[in-house]
C-alpha cells in the first residue's frame, strides 16, 4: 500500500457504546499525514490488535486506563515500518511497535515507539505472543498463580490470545492443564496442537460443573480467569486449599451496563483461604525484559506456539473487534493493514 | 461451682441448623466426668467463647474446618483451671488454654492445651486478644492487608471482637481508619473509646455508599472484611489501585442455605489491580509466637484496648451465640462459668 493522496485513514471513537459496540460506535475518516518534526517518525502501519480491554476504554467509567477520547483515533498496539526519520535513533525501513492504534500512517514522537528485530521472529509476534499477551501470560500465570508441578491450572478463554499462551507455559512448569472454551474447533486445537492435558466446551452437552468435576479430580489449584461469570462460578466451587485465582479478564462483564450481579466468590476464597488477584500487564512493566527473554527462548525451543488469527485490510479491523465478543477468534486477534516496502 | 455429683454439663449439636440456628440445634446433656488417666488433665471451664465461625461447623457442607459431629459437644476455645493432672507438664491449680467446647468440664490429654500466665493479663484475654481474637486481626490485617502510613484502611464488622483489634492496629501503622458497624452505641465505642478516624451505621439513615465517600475521600487502600454482602458491594466499588482485601468471615452468608448471590467483585479487582484474599488464623501457626509478643506490648503499653462481653452462667452459652448474628454484641463475646478455685 502506498500512501494514497497524502492521506490517513483513521477510525476513530464517535460514541460511547451502551452496551455492546456496533458499527455505530466508530467513524472511518481520512485526514492529511502530519509533517515529519524534528524528532519524529513517519510510520506505516502493517499490522493493528484488537483486543478485548479496548471495550473498557470506549466507556467513561473508571477502568485499568484511561478512557478513549471521543473524536480522536482508537489507541492500541501497531507494528509499523518507518517511512521517514527525523530522529537520530530510528531510521527509514526500521520496523517498530506502537501504540497509535487505528489508522494506516502516523506521525509520532520517537520515544513513543520501540525498534522490533525483524530477524528474531515474525513482525506480528510482537503484538503477540512476544508482545502485552505473552508478557500478560507470563506475569500473571507464574507471579499471582505460581503453579506447582502436579498441581492443577485451569484457564477460562483458553482459546484467547492469552489463554493459550498460559496453558503452555503451565505445561511447561509441569503443571495439570484444563481449558475452557466455546468451540469444539478450539477444543481440538488446545488438545492437540498445544498439549492441554484436557479441553471443556462451555457451550457443550455436558453442564460445565459436572465436566469439571471429570477434568479437575484433585480440584482447582490455580484458576487463570479471563472470562468471568457463570463459568467462573463453576470453576470457583472447585477451589482447593491455598487455590490463587489471577483475573486477567471479564469479558462476560464489559458490556453490561449495570454491576455484574451472580455469585459472590467470597465464600470459596474464604473457606479455603485462596486469594484473587486483579492485574494489567503494565503492573510488572519493570520486569519486561525478562519475560520477553524466557519467553522468547521457549518459542525458539519450540515449546511454545504462536497463535494467530490475522484478517487482511483495514476495513476489517472494526468487524476484527467485534468479533472478540462472539467467540469466533482463535489466539491473537490482529488486523495485517499493508505489507512492508522492502525484504 | 462444684462438680456437681460429679456430672459434667455439655451443649451438644442435636440437628444441623439448616438457615440460622435456634435452640432446637442444641440439646443440654449431663454426663458423668471420666477418670484421670495418664497423660490427662480434668479441667474447670472458666470462661468459654462463642464465635461466628462456629456456624459454619455446623453445617456439614466444607467449610474452613472440619464438621462438627451430631452428638458431640460443640468445640471452641476455652479457660481452664486444672483440677487433677496425671502429666507432669501440669499441675493442680494451673490455668491452660483448651479447644474442647461447651462443657462445664473434661478430661482431656495433657497435648491439647497450653499454659496460661495469669500475671501477663486476665484469664479471658487468652481467648481474645492475646488469643485467636488478636492473632486473627494481626496476621490478617499486617500480613495480607499491609497497611501503609497515611492509607485508608475500612473495617467491616468493626464493632466485632476481630474488627476492634484490626482498627487498633491500623491506627498504630498511622492509618486514616474507618469502621462500619450496626448501632450508634457500637459507632461512639470505635471513635470515642478506639480511637477510630470514622465509623458508619449501616443502617443509618445516609446510604452506606454515601456515608463512605464522605468518610474516604482518598478511596480505600485496605478492606478488611468480617461481613460480605451488601456492605462488601459497598466497599469494593471505592477501592484503590493495588488495593488489599483480607477475607476474615462473611457473617452475612453464613446462615445462606443457597450460594450467595450479589455483586460479583471481580470487576473491582481487576480495574484496580487489587487483591482479595481469604485465610484462617491457622494458616499462620508457625508465627503465633511473634503475633502474641508484639500484640502483648501494645497491650501493655496502653496502645490496644481489650473490649469483652462477658455472659454469666453456661446455662447462657445459646444465648450468647445466637446473639452474634443479631448485631447485639460488643467486642470478644465470651461466657463466664465458673470462678477459679483459688486466689
Amino acid at each position: 500500500m502506498e500512501i494514497e493522496n497524502g492521506m490517513n485513514q483513521q477510525i476513530i471513537l464517535k460514541q460511547r457504546p451502551s452496551g455492546t459496540p456496533n458499527t455505530d460506535t466508530f467513524e472511518w475518516t481520512k485526514t492529511p499525514i502530519s509533517a515529519v518534526q524534528e524528532g519524529q517518525l513517519l510510520v506505516k502501519t502493517l499490522y493493528l490488535s484488537v483486543d478485548p480491554y479496548m471495550r473498557g476504554r470506549m466507556s467513561d467509567r473508571k477502568s485499568y486506563v484511561p478512557s478513549y477520547e471521543l473524536g480522536k483515533p482508537i489507541e492500541g498496539g501497531v507494528v509499523g515500518e518507518v517511512l521517514e526519520s527525523q530522529s537520530p535513533d530510528f531510521h527509514k525501513g526500521d520496523f517498530v511497535l506502537g501504540g497509535y492504534g487505528w489508522q494506516t500512517y502516523a506521525t509520532v514522537s520517537a520515544k513513543t515507539v520501540r525498534r522490533i528485530d525483524p530477524t528474531l521472529a515474525p513482525l506480528s509476534t510482537a503484538l503477540g505472543i512476544l508482545g502485552m499477551t505473552g508478557l500478560t501470560a507470563y506475569f500473571g500465570l507464574l507471579d499471582i498463580g505460581r503453579p506447582q508441578a502436579g498441581e492443577t491450572v485451569v484457564i477460562s478463554g483458553a482459546a484467547g490470545a492469552v489463554g493459550m499462551v498460559v496453558g503452555q507455559i503451565a505445561k511447561i512448569k509441569g503443571a495439570h492443564v484444563v481449558g475452557i472454551a466455546g468451540s469444539t474447533k478450539k477444543i481440538d486445537y488446545l488438545i492437540n496442537e498445544l498439549g492441554f492435558d484436557s479441553a471443556i466446551s462451555y457451550k457443550g452437552d455436558i453442564p460445565l460443573h459436572k465436566a469439571l468435576a471429570t477434568a479437575c479430580p484433585h480440584g482447582v489449584d490455580v484458576y487463570f480467569d479471563n472470562v468471568g461469570g457463570e463459568i467462573s462460578d463453576a470453576v470457583l466451587r472447585r477451589l482447593n486449599k491455598g487455590a490463587r485465582v489471577p483475573l486477567c479478564g471479564q469479558i462476560s462483564s464489559y458490556n453490561l451496563e449495570k454491576p455484574d450481579i451472580g455469585v459472590r466468590p467470597q465464600t470459596f476464597l474464604l473457606i479455603n483461604s485462596a486469594l484473587m488477584q486483579g492485574f494489567i500487564v503494565s503492573d510488572f512493566a519493570k520486569r519486561f525484559p525478562e519475560g520477553i527473554k524466557e519467553l522468547a527462548q521457549w518459542v525458539n525451543s519450540k515449546q511454545l506456539k504462536s497463535q494467530e488469527t490475522i484478517i487482511d485490510g483495514f476495513d476489517q479491523t472494526v468487524n476484527a473487534f467485534l468479533g472478540l465478543f462472539t467467540g469466533d477468534n482463535l489466539g491473537k486477534q490482529l488486523v495485517k493493514v499493508a505489507d512492508p516496502s522492502h525484504g
